[in-house]
């Protein structure tokens, strides 16, 4: 059984790492970290683990931790696992960071876009990228994984089969993405009350959110070439789900059939990520409360450009789910342990 | 291996059977009857189940089906059931009923409600009322189940332990219940659009829902006389969930400790009703997804009634996993086989 | 051309006021106080007051804002206007405070329910309650009103006409309301996030909540009798809108006609009480935006209980236009000027 | 006072339509037509005009309302103002048509995305595209408007000023719009029930929307060359509103200054397009039932493109809000009247 510690255990994504550890038959909590709420029963603070979580809220204390358990999630602010981070510790535990502390392999990037020191850089070159169908591999051998953000990981996997194979100009990918509100966090915020978001639809970070050069950086490895692009996100008055909506021009006439030949080339195999039937948009209520990633595509032979589509919980793949996978991964496990839930409709 | 055969398998509570038996152990999904879809995948109604369940809908008969599995889920309008169901039929399978056609004992009382003739009074009195933590030894035994209403199952369920234990005036019982979306059905009506539920909130059925003899039928055994009550259901603009607020004065004074230990006398050791602690009001969201129904109480000295509250799932608790309750029950398995979903939040 | 002040500008019911009063021929406000944001334009807090006001906030200052305009309204939290009211002021501005500080003649009542002492209770009795149909040629006459809690007004309006006729027997008074989330404020809560409130229900304050002793005194003056009753609020994922559900025991046997004909009595010359046609349920959405209260009724001749139903904008009627519809009566101006708002659906 | 028939008056656009001419000092409503409902009180349909209008609801019969009324409005499915239409009625009155019927100058055009034969090509020549602050002057002297599309309202009036100034390289416009549940209609469909639209955001129409030829007509004139673009609606839970997020490469280096000034060149003077402050992204909420079009941009230096976004109202300005503004430039009356209302927040 493996022995897990959460640092953030009471933020949205830690909330839902207990609740899929919950159901994980080789995985059981044993640290329930969060600093606004210790001593505080854990199910006070999130009622629906009522008589299902009896622990109370722990410190943060990553060196403790490290000696009670076999993986620490941080599901945490930016800046807090690399201030914490060392090689101690790592030599005794695995971690799986859910902030952005390790996405980034050039620190300079980084510093540039969070506006915050990186504590500990020596660690980067070493943490892997979770995204766990594009470096499934490498993940099995980590002791630090840099968990995708939830905008990159759906905008990656809609977009790589075509970067990947070069059917699309890299120049001109355009991302418009759409989020529910629990990506936001559950921090108290006038911004993020009820009635300021509900019956309400804005653009927020335009040319500047912070994960714009993080897909960049998976983009230029998928394509072999430096990708800059137009990244914008939206605030969509629903809890969960993430949808992207992308464009890119053609490098060449391709027919439907071609295109998605290369999807099912990368995704055929994916329990994961399904590319839907011809002409079916993703919707983000297909895969509430799941691990999928739903993705599709329209050829547009007006402009000459592909409109791709991607779907996803950003709870679940796009933050806790993933970090489960990568966990199983790193522990030898069935990749997909935990992570059976059948999407909830409505 | 249990065969499953489900009639009415397109509508929400036919799709969030499907949900729950996709991660059932025992049992096996045989059947997609679906009058309206035949011949279509299953998956392309609710594409939620893509590259989960591959099968076509299939007409919805009741006859070859009883060949073909072990136990029959109609989920489907008033009068069906009733009118398909026979003793050759209930010899060859167990049925769970989520209609209303054998919840109520007087056949009188269910003509005048539901203003349809019951086509098959024969089985009332045989079948059970599939309330399982009231009724749990007789439905173990039973050929032909009634699967509680959604507002019945958290009424009865948040009352019923002082309407037996004599705490209350029966004969003061009000009923104001809350319901999300998802219990009006997939039926295309423009009551039911987005833009007519969003941003409001109104009463329907006052003085005249269906529900309201069920209710009084359940109140009435556990009290030992007949009830009379008033039920007054609301359409909130919420996909799921049932908030039941209900209203009884007290028959003598009581404390918080007393009235705690007897919703502990019912229900500590049942894990599908859930007393919270004190002064914590049961929310929706709570429960969302999970069979769990959360109870609690307050007592208002001034006015010397008693305040009951109670919160669940309408699509689980309220139908589909009920049913799946009272099918493990049965079939001699786990009870909880299937039903150990934690609730989402948020 | 009236002056108008008003000191919690930036809350919901102060953007409310703002919007009723630009629309208002009489009227000019000279004042937007907010002690939150001093020196900032009001527009940037309200963006939907971009190219429509052009002032910026004030500090909350009562005594200076008493020389320049002719009345102030004071939308803030309970307590401010009565520690800052004096006869000086009173003699030289009229005011309408949409706070609890004057609505309950008794002070000792306030000062349980609500928990603070009452800083100036020599002008309570002088107070005016502004429930406008019910005590119309008081307002007229008033320099100090108590602008009616959103709950009180909604559940008030409902019962009134039964109440004061002797219909229902007042002991069996039992109101289940439920309201759209702006009527928790605009307050910077975890309880008021977004992911918190939406898909959700709960009950709240229940049996101790502030706008119980409030609702109970103004049936008393209606009834003639003192009168407790059961009040219990429930949070609805909306954002405007209150909905109640009142039961009580007729005193004897009418007709729908007979009881048609006492709510006749009282609104059918009230523009902005409106009694619904027989079986039609009031509903939120049908006065969004605008200063209707819609009440109806459905007797039950199983339980011999009536049940009245009333909806109405928690941030027109509930507060912001009936304080326009105060300030209208006390000023002699017609009192819909400003109020001609046709609700807005969907 | 201008006699006001409208055809399809049951239609959220037409219910609109009365909202706003209840308020309108010139204008009277003579005729409500609505096949669906001929002969029913129009405050049944909706109940929000209860105690407003009193009027039933008669026929579509065009040539009947010619002579009875001024203007007429048609807020009816496509084709069928096209197929009533004809010389004598113009004669006699002028229409606004909400539909696409006269919008798109190519009948080819019409035919091939509508899939219907156009009944009247004769008029589409005369037929004024009425986008109010484009083609305010042809307006005036119109008899035949084509009130513009909801999507084509936003999305022109977003980019125009930078396609009219060559700002930008046409060829490389992208437009990713987000609209509101009522633009789809208060038809009974299951796509547009609560429960499907609730929690869930989709695509829909992608690179087949019929309103992309109709900004592709009206880029074309303000750039002076022929463009096709790509136009993706979205689907978002929520009543109203429309956000278009548009992306065009700049054709040379700008400064914010700079493209500010071209917007204010076009906006300056015009009451209902707020050109927003520096880095202040528009917001749905923020025209909620106005006839405002906020909009705004912002540079990306990195990628040398250019994110315009608009917001407003789509049953106000996107429907019957221009509809009014068209008929008040056409009367010679206030081009604001019965338009002056001001946002509602929340």
């Amino acid at each position: 059984m493996i022995r897990v510690g959460i640092i953030g255990a009471t933020g949205y994504a830690g909330g839902e790492l207990v609740r899929l550890l919950m159901n994980h038959k080789e995985a059981e909590i044993k640290w329930y970290g969060s600093r606004s709420y210790i001593d505080k029963k854990y199910y006070e603070v999130y009622q629906n683990f009522f008589q299902i979580v009896d622990d109370v809220c722990m410190d943060d204390n990553m060196e403790a931790l490290a000696n009670e358990v076999d993986v620490i999630f941080t599901a945490t602010p930016q800046g807090l696992c690399a201030s914490l981070v060392n090689e101690d510790i790592l030599n005794k535990v695995k971690i799986v960071d859910l902030s952005a502390d390790f996405r980034i392999k050039d620190v300079a990037t980084y510093e540039k876009w969070y506006g915050i020191e990186h504590k500990s850089p020596q660690f980067i070159e070493e943490a892997v990228y979770g995204l766990c169908e594009i470096n499934r591999e490498d993940i099995k051998k980590a002791r630090l994984i840099a968990n995708p953000g939830c905008y990159p990981t759906c905008s990656t996997l809609s977009i790589y089969p075509l970067a990947k194979e070069g059917l699309i100009d890299m120049n001109t990918v355009i991302i418009d993405a759409k989020s529910g509100t629990s990506g936001a966090g559950r921090g108290a915020k006038v911004d993020n009350l009820y009635c300021e978001v509900n019956e309400n639809i804005k653009a927020y970070g335009v040319a500047s959110h912070r994960h714009t050069p993080e897909i960049e950086e998976q983009l230029s490895y998928a394509s072999g070439e430096q990708v800059l692009l137009n990244f914008t996100p939206h605030l969509v008055p629903m809890n969960r789900g993430i949808l992207i909506t992308a464009y890119a021009t053609l490098k060449k006439d391709v027919t439907y059939e071609e295109v998605k030949a290369v999807y099912d080339k990368y995704y055929a195999n994916e329990k994961f990520v399904r590319v839907l039937d011809k002409d079916v948009c993703p919707q983000t209520k297909w895969v509430e409360g799941s691990n999928y990633v739903d993705v599709n595509f329209k050829i547009d032979p007006r402009t000459k450009r592909i409109i791709m589509m991607g779907a996803m919980d950003n709870l679940v793949k796009g933050a806790a789910g993933q970090a489960v996978q990568n966990m199983n991964l790193m522990f030898g496990l069935k990749e997909s342990e935990g992570l059976e839930l059948v999407p909830m409709f409505p």
